[in-house]
């Protein structure tokens, strides 16, 4: 392994199809390097040699009988502890689970992957049942951030995160309900999809708030995720200029809080496309806010029955939070359904006058651990809780959010989302690979993994 | 005024199209005869002679210059006082609304009959709210059930049924969220339509449970009812054939409680189509409580506002079940929404093997209403508040049900459900034409009204 281009993705599967490498000597190599670098990070929570290397044989046999594998041929990925793997229990971060039963059969996200001919290597940590901004794990650990190991991945699919920002995978699976892909890619400086609420096959991955969960994708460029969500979606998006997008930047609430260095890599993205005009999503704090009472409901109501007869098994930061989400008035949950329709209807208007919106991703850079807050204003506030705040909005309506780092080499990573109406990640891809190539934007090794992989 | 037919809505509007009378002239007789005889019955809480005589005239000038009024030419109808009406305010049986803001246009319910040619006399009582199934309103009064006035006549709708089994209007308006159509048909003999779920505009109805929520007739007969139906849903509904239909009898549930006469019935209906198949909804009994639930919960999230400021305007037992509804646990009305999407796909899935469903719609006749208890399991129990024990498992699954009235001249009325997959309708109106033509079903005349109107 040497430069980034020759771990992505679509350098692999090149690899793997022409032959110059085999399937399985990638999983070998992936495996053994995972091994060797992941324990300081805490990114992986279990390998899956077995399968990874049967998985990967099979790729190679397919090339050996002139069978087309699929453009993901032999890329390994991980998926967040939270989507059923056939035999082995789906943990879901939670210790009250690792006696679960096995799963049947795999989750149809891992099954699009494989079938795309990707290599599933191992799971990985993530906040107790996806609840939380911070993989700070009570029974499986805390991950560490790629980018300085004193600092959080972000969560909940930090692990998701941190195993792609450390190089020891070139793609992963994680989870969205409030922010969880969103808020970890921006915290390692890597590319994470919310796609169309709806849009994506969640059988078969560990519910929490059925109004909102999504499955998604983590990648290190633009390219890698379109190859990544067009397995995932069965689909190829389609291929769309980004000259003549009307941009808009969110302002009131996504500019309050945000540090200086973020809303000026917005102005860096807005001045890449002409300008962009300055627009407000209508009530976002309220739809913020929505969305934390429907999910603490929604979470509440699933895991009832384990709150009454095992509370005491659940992670402390979880249990509290699920708890007081059992115990909110219906009439409060129906309240923030309610706005949700106008809430949607309101943003689903500005896509007649735009085609993308950006926003930050997260308020800055990732917190340090051992004062794991931000300042939200003025005010010091759980990071594990509030690091959302940006991204919670969104969750609320629905649409599609790619979450993208803006370029900054040897400093620490800063995510800006574009915003696209429902089912248009097209765009999305267009404007990130825009702005990739005029280096607005774009993933940047890590200072401290690179050393440590030499 | 002689016999019902004379006083149907086919006969009404084919006489004023032929001129044999005019749109005026109806409207002044039906004018006259509910200032006459309504008092006792109490069915009216507002007579619009003003709108009504020039809506009349509107039809009469249209049939002096050769353009056809539709068919409901002329046709006197009147609504559930929760429509909205032009200029007046919407009461919805609230004290508390009395002072409302006048409606700024008609509901679209009330504009379809219109533009079919019916005439709006007036609006009608009903449970504060529509949440009860008594219509025994603290400010608007007690309805009087017309055949027999020591019994209460159903609600929430009760005064659209009394209007019409006392043949004061030949059509009426009233809403439907977990039975408030069809306990009162049932009670008063008529035929009332609660129509598939989302299917007909309640736009301009005053609403309690948006989950739940439905507009919907009562007439006085199968060819009527069509009639209204059509008008409401803008189109002619198919003319299908009764024959060969695969009839299903709802067992466990649907017989515990229901009078032997009932029973009696609804072999009747099952023998004409050549012996019903008993056949179970699935998680009957569980269906009615999650119905109550989100009833509850969405009727207390609507009224919380008022609630907090201004309880004691309402009608105790209104005000009671709404407060208990919006201090119910989130957890709880979640899980009844979870159960609803079970419920419903178990439910359609009996519509591979049946073409109609038959279930009782009261457990018996009318309650008296000095004792205005059911039994229900042995024990006596609100009737106000469990007279839709066979109507809400239907209400929670979203089907089209008309209930439909027993043939029982001189008798006290039993009402049958008749019950089809959603969009059906043409199969219900199919069924009970048949029925109704074999003598099995119909509307009688209250004997004590035909005695008073003489």
């Amino acid at each position: 392994m040497s430069g980034p281009d020759s771990r992505s993705a679509a350098a692999i599967a090149a690899d793997v199809r022409a032959g110059r490498t085999s399937a399985e000597q990638v999983a070998r190599d992936a495996l053994a390097d995972i091994a060797r670098r992941d324990p300081p990070l805490n990114a992986f929570t279990r390998l899956l040699p077995e399968r990874a290397l049967a998985d990967a044989r099979a790729v190679d046999a397919k090339i050996a009988r002139g069978i087309d594998p699929g453009p993901l041929a032999g890329v390994p990925f991980a998926v967040k502890d939270l989507f059923d793997v056939a035999g082995i229990p789906t943990t879901a971060g939670a210790a009250l689970r690792r006696d679960a039963s096995p799963a049947a059969r795999d989750a149809d996200a891992i099954t699009s992957l494989n079938e795309a001919g990707g290599v599933l290597v191992g799971t990985l940590n993530m906040d107790e049942f996806a609840y939380g901004f911070a993989t700070d794990n009570a029974h499986f650990g805390l991950t560490r951030n790629p980018h300085d190991p004193d600092r959080i991945a972000g969560g909940s699919s930090g692990g998701s995160a941190a195993a792609v920002a450390a190089g020891l995978v070139p793609l992963s699976l994680g989870s969205d309900t409030n922010g969880s892909i969103r808020v970890p890619a921006a915290l390692c400086g890597l590319y994470g999809l919310r796609a169309t609420q709806g849009g994506l096959s969640r059988r078969g991955a560990f519910p929490f708030a059925a109004s909102f969960d999504m499955v998604g994708p983590f990648a290190r460029s633009v390219a890698d995720m379109r190859l990544i969500f067009d397995a995932l979606a069965g689909c190829r998006s389609a291929d769309v200029p980004a000259e003549g997008l009307r941009v808009g930047r969110l302002e009131g609430w996504f500019r309050r809080n945000a540090s200086e260095e973020l809303l000026a890599g917005i102005d860096r993205i807005a001045d890449h496309f002409g300008g962009a005009v300055p627009v407000e999503l209508p009530e976002a704090e309220r739809a913020r806010a929505a969305a934390f009472l429907i999910t603490a409901a929604e979470g509440g109501n699933l895991h009832l029955p384990d709150l009454r007869s095992r509370a005491m098994a659940y992670d402390p930061a979880t249990r509290d939070r699920l708890l007081a989400g059992a115990m909110l008035p219906a009439a409060t949950y129906i309240q923030a359904q309610r706005f949700r329709g106008w809430a949607r209807d309101a943003a689903l208007a500005l896509f007649d006058r735009f085609d993308l919106l950006v926003a930050p991703g997260c308020p800055g850079p990732a917190p340090r651990i051992a004062s794991a807050t931000i300042m939200v204003e003025g005010k010091p506030v759980s990071a594990r809780a509030n690091l959302g705040l940006y991204t919670q909005p969104l969750t609320l309506i629905g649409l599609p959010v790619l979450s993208v780092p803006l370029a900054r080499p040897g400093e620490l990573p800063l995510g800006v989302q574009l915003i696209a109406a429902p089912g248009r990640e097209d765009l999305l891809f267009a404007a990130a690979a825009a702005l990739e190539e005029a280096g607005i934007i774009g993933f940047s090794e890590p200072v401290e993994m690179e050393l440590s992989s030499r």
